[in-house]
């Protein structure tokens, strides 16, 4: 079986630490690919890790991410209160699914309180930051220990 | 005059018949537009038939049906329930629309209750499955034959 | 087994073609009835078809259906947005139901948006006119093929 | 040209005058009637009046005013605010309607506040009890003398 | 004074105990108006058992209950969401009222949770299948008692 | 007792017959005064015919009328929809009030459904244009007749 | 098997009879209490019965109601419409629950019309006064003999 | 500092004056393109002028703006009222925005009155037609000058 | 033809500049209306200039503007968001309005998106503080010459 | 620094005392301004007493406050639940605001539930009648010590 | 005739003073158990002062107060918004009770703008901090006074 | 510093592993304790760890927190949703808040998708089961290694 994680990033994501660090901190997307990568590791796992500004490329790559993959890690950013399509490409997928986010989503402005992620997810995590990436990695390692 | 007619498939319905078969039933999208040709031609129609994840793809194709189609049938999936984009390229067609869906979207969540296509369509099938789309073709024959 | 199939018609739908001709078209019901007729005749199907303003007489005729017709065509008008009632009776039946409405009522008032009648259906045809009633005797009979 | 105005009304007005008289006074609709019957002489107008309290029934005698009557007095009582079926049958008529309703609707329940017939009507007459009656007739008298 | 009770049935309880019968037991209509006939002996009462699918009939029995009974017992069935005639006619009663549900409608759709019937009622009983119209009789009869 | 009524015209109330004829007709607002003094003669009655763009000074009247008016008739215009200040105005005062609007206010935009003045208006008389006043003056002599 | 049933009120009703009695009627919790053993003794049962202003007292007692006795009885008075917590313990219960109230909140205040309560229970007795905990010691007694 | 404003267009704009002239005028893209290329020569600034129907390039777009320019104009078209994600890349720019609609957003259908972009925007012109653009040039031009 | 443009500035406008700069910015009423004269002469208009506090002032001003002034400039400050009088008033103009505001009221309480006055008003520019007036002339210059 | 505080009262304040006594009491407001001199002397205060049915008057008043007083006692009638004008005005000013309210606003209709004047004032005193004046009175003069 | 007050405080009001003082001063609960001690002293009165986190607790102490005091002080703090079990104990007290709030909660979430207290109070006091306990013993003093 | 983590469990908790197990698994709060103390020593903290059916008494511990502990994992419950006095008691506490939830409670029933909890809490973790706790426990030790 896959030993392989992947981990999508929506909107905006390639943006984080050149702007807006006060709200997003300094970390980029690749520190946190790195961190994850290590994480991985020591996890016994493998990580693809991608980021796109496209819905419909999103859309794409969650339905193909079943077939080589164990898991998948989505942080779909503004796409997460919005995107029907999202949904239904999760809802078509056979793998379990986390949905992060780096801040407190239901702290925030009332339009960025629905998610149409949540409704086809194993859980969320949000609010901490870039560690809730290596979490997530923690979390679908366990799930695939218990399912073995 | 043109005797085509464009089928437009919106996200998702390319993984028709592979997964969540007890919703969607068991026939792919090349089985429907099998279906589709065979029945265009025993009304004296061609066939045109794409799908894409992307919305900007679907408003590019729409814009540009009027050149070389005389009618258009649209399954936008889970764009008929967010894009105003959609709608508005629609609007400027003036060639007729036809809105079909696999299931009955009137009995599913209610966020997929409303559709922005249903507001610039001739009108809309739903709930009869994969033979929608051969409904719709037998409408479009009978409305370009009353309009020649 | 039964090869007939009733046609239900609500409120107002017997002065289709003396009034409002603008919206719903020069139509009588009776031309209706008799496109209707001839196409159950090619299709290998009997009709029977009624009209009825009061709620009531539709809910006993829609109970009674079971027992001699092979499926039901319900254009229940303005019931099909207030009548609770109408929708048990529905429920109650073991033939398929096909919803029909001469005009896109997604189009129409917001207080013609709700459907009740959708609750119970297969499927639903609206927005092309008369013709939409051929059209539901088309999938019925593809139905009870598949069903066969 | 017609000289006569049919006044219909709708549920529970048969017990006008005979219980909660608080509410609605000790007039009896057969009082109205003799009232409407009097002011109509005065004006040179007949009346018919008739009570229902079936839905139906009411859709079918507004369906059948235009061929026989002037104008129509319509007091649908409860059904104002529930049938969409009423408005259908008074958009279809050709003879101007005036609502008329005893008691100020809006400063009742909040259920009551919404008026399908107001949707088709020329003008609303209510709060002025039995006398809302003649009210009715003065102003549909005063229509017909302008469009003579 | 009376000691007849009126039990009144709304649309589609004719159907009970032959369709759907996981939802509403095997009970029919008829084996309740027995049930209901001994209670009432035994509580030395008469029992007096309608049903009707027409909402004008209804109100007419409601408003001439008055005359022939001590009290109403009422499964108004989908009436019970959308009829404010009924309501209006069981204001005018001046004889107690109870309302009567097989199921709990309060665990239902929510178009079924607002019961106009409540509005004019001394208390409801729902939930507990036939069993709830033997329950009714009880509570009238000892408010029968009490209040003779 | 006083035979005087006061009819009160909110703002842009003194436009009328000047602008927008094909909505509110070519009567001016001199030209209402004339009919109501005419029909207030032939009832019994005087009448004080005012306007005014400003809602305080709409306020000092109505909080004044009750000393030497027998009755108010009041088109608040614009304010009917806004100003809870006229509504408390009109609960100060023990003469009757009557609500005239020219145009039936229910078959426009939403905001304008609601009416503060309904909730302390004898009745309302919509739709019925300048004729409407009329009506208004009519039935408040018809009313200080029972009261007499 | 246990043929206890456990009676539980919550907040306010320690006051029954000693404070707004127009309302409640003049009988205190003690004389239901007697009511009610009377009546489970000519039913078989017994009868335990409890009353705490502690939302969390009262979660304890439902947790610990299943290992004791046959059926709950439940009037959470206000806690009806605001604790999840109580609907939470209900759900685990594998004993049958009647919710009971002494009026009818159906005619309150619109915060009093949903339940959380309902939403666990058997079935809902509202608006009988002390009467109704007999009446859902009787629908129990039913249950108890029909699983027996 | 850049002299440099960009001007990016939403889905549906590249159709401007070829379909539904009466509502968006007879002026192309193109058209306004030349008259905001002389009117900021005319104002010492240059003009880059984009337009995409993909919601995803539209985010590259403005994440890459600020690195070259030194304002930028956008009319999102449908994206207005549907995007969160254009909401996030206009927050994370430090450059100026200007929101442009040619047509007065607020009195077309009401899904159409929420902006996303306007919350973060300097400042919204809708309703001046194609000549709204120059006006954002202007505006933006007396900005720079105030912040040199 | 006029070549007068009326600027009318509605409550506690007259405070501007000299409370709550850091809000408003520090131009007075002053300033603004001789930097409006100052391009209105450039632009070969006129410009007349006033303020008021009360409601039926701007009313009374906003009726008479059109016998005078060939466009309107309204900043109507609060009464934008709660005056349906000014709406029906600016509906009675047949001269092109105007809307201007300083801030971006899109941007501060929900209660100051909703504007009645852009219901009425060729085009809305806000958020450009006092040079929106400016630009306000100049799209009234440019529309005065396409329809001269 | 001022001593003087300035007692603002809104629309139809003026009657009190004079009717609606039993909601009211018979208090008048000479007698307010009476109990109010006296309470201020005894606190070391002046006090100014004012009394508009014109919203205009009052947004002028309160503007011009600031210059003269050292506290501003609102009880702005009916327009502390429509008047955004007067919110816009005391958020203008640099003295401190009290809310009176002669009832307990929040026990009456729904309509005056909101107080745009809560959103400016200090705190708010309601339900005390005419005592409710002297109370913010009492709190001024506490205040005016404590910043001394 | 009893002279004492009781002064009930709700839930986190025993933090006062410790925590967040910025937002709600630096003053304890004791140091306004004592200044309200000083304050009923001076106008003749008892105060008794309790604190709970415990809404039961709560409860219990509000059934209890009538037999003890001649009035009642309630900061519920948070339970003022969500306890219905507060507003039924308060409606079967027959003493005075005076709502009292630190700050002024209409300009905080809108969640605390609802108030069950408030539905039971003879009136509210907010927003001037510690010293409105003091208002609200002046309160009930007079009011005592005056029923004395 | 604290090394000491303090994890509280609000109503019906203490029934986990117990009952519903199809929906909460079969590991009981003790399970949890002893995963939560083995992950807490390998991460060198120490864990408090209790379990209330009552609001009051989860204030009272919540505002102890603070004295002893480094962190707080909070799994409401229920009152996740209707207790805003926890949300005060989050609020005034300086130690970082983790909310935890056993089942994601976005995909349950809509009254359970708002959290007061997540209003003060730095992160959620929802949806991974007894997991979550671990979790919460390795976040809360990555954040004080970070503040270290």
């Amino acid at each position: 079986m896959s030993r392989s994680i992947l981990v999508l990033n929506g909107p905006n994501l390639n943006l984080l630490g050149t702007r807006e660090s006060a709200v997003y901190g300094t970390e980029t997307l690749a520190d946190i690919e790195r961190a994850c990568t290590a994480r991985a590791e020591s996890l016994g796992l493998d990580v693809a890790f991608r980021q796109s500004n496209h819905e419909g490329e999103l859309v794409d790559w969650i339905q193909e991410a079943g077939a080589a993959h164990a898991g998948l890690i989505l942080n779909a950013g503004a796409f997460t209160h919005t995107s029907v399509a999202i949904l239904d490409a999760l809802r078509s997928l056979d793998i379990p699914v986390v949905e992060v986010h780096l801040s407190n989503i239901y702290r925030r402005e009332s339009f960025r309180h629905n998610s149409y992620v949540a409704q086809a997810a194993v859980g969320t995590i949000c609010g901490f930051g870039a560690y809730g990436y290596e979490m997530a990695l923690d979390a679908l390692a366990r799930r695939l220990a218990d399912s073995a």
